[in-house]
Order: structure tokens, then C-alpha cells, then sequence
């Protein structure tokens, strides 16, 4: 950040009063610029005793295979955003949707929230954002092909999980790197 | 936002390319601008049958009772802000946190994370947003002065739960409005 988005004049690094933590504070009118951790929404979607990856199109990770899930939007709870994300991303419907795991990833400024959804149908195919979806048993999964830590987490837990068949929310955290 | 934190231009809201959400772009660098759901962590601090809340000597709802809750910051985890908060607004500490409600509330783009805690040493005094705090048992709660529904939510399934003794993690939504 270099400039005041409310006033367009050039902003300073500084710990306003009563603060403890560093801010861009306006050098003009004074705003006070936060700048907050933001939420990666998405799903995984199971489909008897496979689940869904999409093999990523974009970067970061292009090529390796992640769940379905992006930037939270403005006006959407966590459940909506994850069954957008599922349809943009994969073109599919996830229904029974409910909270799986909470990853705080403080390096990035993260916290990854996905959901277990029923796949709809078995409908699915590759959205812009994905070069292939697939559904993948257990022993079929790509480990080292995995897109991103918390994923992997994830899925990790889901089949650890399924011996059971409870399915606990689970609060993570990958550590600073 | 009027101006690009960028290159200081104007910015101009519009779809850009590929998307389907309303952004600001910026007129000059074509920087695109997001704005995400921000993240309430804090936590509901227990000590044997009460529970403590916080009299907000802040806006919104000043005067009104609260759990120790505010903004997640940048480099940190979910457990790491709401200990934070917990300290900042009751001089409290709390230890044993485990996940507990996640809110969405999409009316205010936000979601909130309230975590359980044992209170320590019921050690606890009133921060600089807080007028007073206090332990308040089931029947002391005052539920009309209760500042936030998310924390009246919170406040509401965790003495449910006491009767069972499980505290499961609940996902829950507020309406828009």
C-alpha cells in the first residue's frame, strides 16, 4: 500500500495511538488502513469412497491437484462460498455441507475453512480455473502432487476420519515458515 | 474507495475480465482491488459455572455486554487472536482454547470465531474497550443487554451444551437483514 484509498494522498507505516501494531495511516486524512487475514472457503466433495480434486490451472500450483476453494467474497457465508467455489472450479454441486477443517495459516495470512459436501449426481467437470477434475479412492490419491498444505491436511484427516465415520471439525494450524 | 492503494489514481468499480463480481479497478494501473469477509476471533471464557463477558466502552453498542472478541490480525492463528482479544479487552488469560461457533454474518461481511476457555486464576479486569468485567452464571446473564447476536448465539448453545456436557463445534449463520 502506497496511497490512501479514500483520499489518494500518499500513506506513512506507523503505530497509530492506542494501537500496538504497525498500519499505513494516512500522511492526509489521517485513515487508518487494516489489513486482515483473509478466508479460503471450500469443500471436499465425497462421492461414495472417492473424492473430488481438481488439478489446478492457475498459480500458484499450477498442475498440482488441491479441493475446491478460493477467496472468500463479500456478502456470502461460509457455506455459500464454498458451494460457489465447488461450481466454479469443478462444476459441480456439493450438498449436506458442513464444517470439516479450520486451518490458521499465519505465514500467508490465511485461514482455509472447508466443508464436506455430498457430490450431486457425480456430475462434475473442469472449470476454468482447473486443467481436470477427478475422483480419487484412498490409494489413489496423489500426495506428493498435492497443491497446498492445508489440503493435504485435510484429506489426511478425512481418511483417518472415515475409519470411523465421525467426522469432528478439526481447528489446525501449519506452522510459520 | 476512491483511490488506487497502488499508484494513487482513481479507481472505478466495474466486472473485470473473467470475473462475475463487482470490483474497484484502478483507471491508471488496472490494479484490482478485493475486499474479503474479515474474521471476528475471541473467545467465551469459563471458570466452573460462569462465564465472563465484557461491557463495551466502545461503539457499536456501547454499554452493552460482550465476549472478549475483535478483528483477527495479520501473523496470527485463530487460538493466538483470540487470546489476544481476550487479553486486550479483559486482562484475561485463557488456556485450553477449543474451536466452538463459527458464524457467518454475511450482512457485515464478516465471520465469527468464538472459542472455549478456561479462564486462568479468574484473574480479569476491565481493558480500555471494556467498561466492566464481570462472571456471569446462566440466570445472571443479561440476554437483553447482550451487544452482538453472534455472542447471544454463542452464549445460548453453550449453556445447551452444559447440559450434555459436549461442546461440539457449531457452524452457524445470521440472516441477512
Amino acid at each position: 500500500m502506497n496511497f490512501c484509498s479514500e483520499c489518494g494522498h500518499t500513506v506513512t507505516r506507523k503505530i497509530p495511538e492506542g494501537d500496538d501494531h504497525l498500519r499505513h495511516v494516512c500522511d492526509n486524512c489521517e485513515t487508518i488502513h487494516y489489513h486482515n487475514p483473509k478466508i479460503i472457503g471450500g469443500s471436499l466433495p465425497v462421492s461414495g469412497d472417492r473424492v473430488l480434486l481438481c488439478k489446478r490451472a492457475i498459480e500458484p500450483r499450477y498442475g498440482k491437484w488441491t479441493l475446491p476453494a478460493g477467496f472468500m467474497e463479500n456478502d456470502e457465508t461460509l457455506a455459500e462460498g464454498s458451494a460457489r467455489e465447488t461450481r466454479e472450479e469443478a462444476l459441480a454441486e456439493v450438498e449436506n455441507l458442513q464444517l470439516y477443517t479450520v486451518i490458521s495459516v499465519p505465514s500467508v495470512n490465511q485461514v482455509h475453512v472447508l466443508m464436506l459436501g455430498d457430490l450431486v449426481d457425480d456430475k462434475f467437470a473442469a472449470g476454468t480455473e482447473s486443467l481436470e477434475v477427478a475422483l480419487f479412492k484412498e490409494e489413489e490419491i496423489p500426495w506428493n502432487e498435492i497443491a497446498f498444505r492445508a489440503v493435504h491436511m485435510t484429506l489426511k484427516k478425512y481418511f483417518e476420519d472415515r475409519k470411523t465415520g465421525i467426522f469432528p471439525v478439526h481447528n489446525l494450524e501449519i506452522e510459520r515458515w
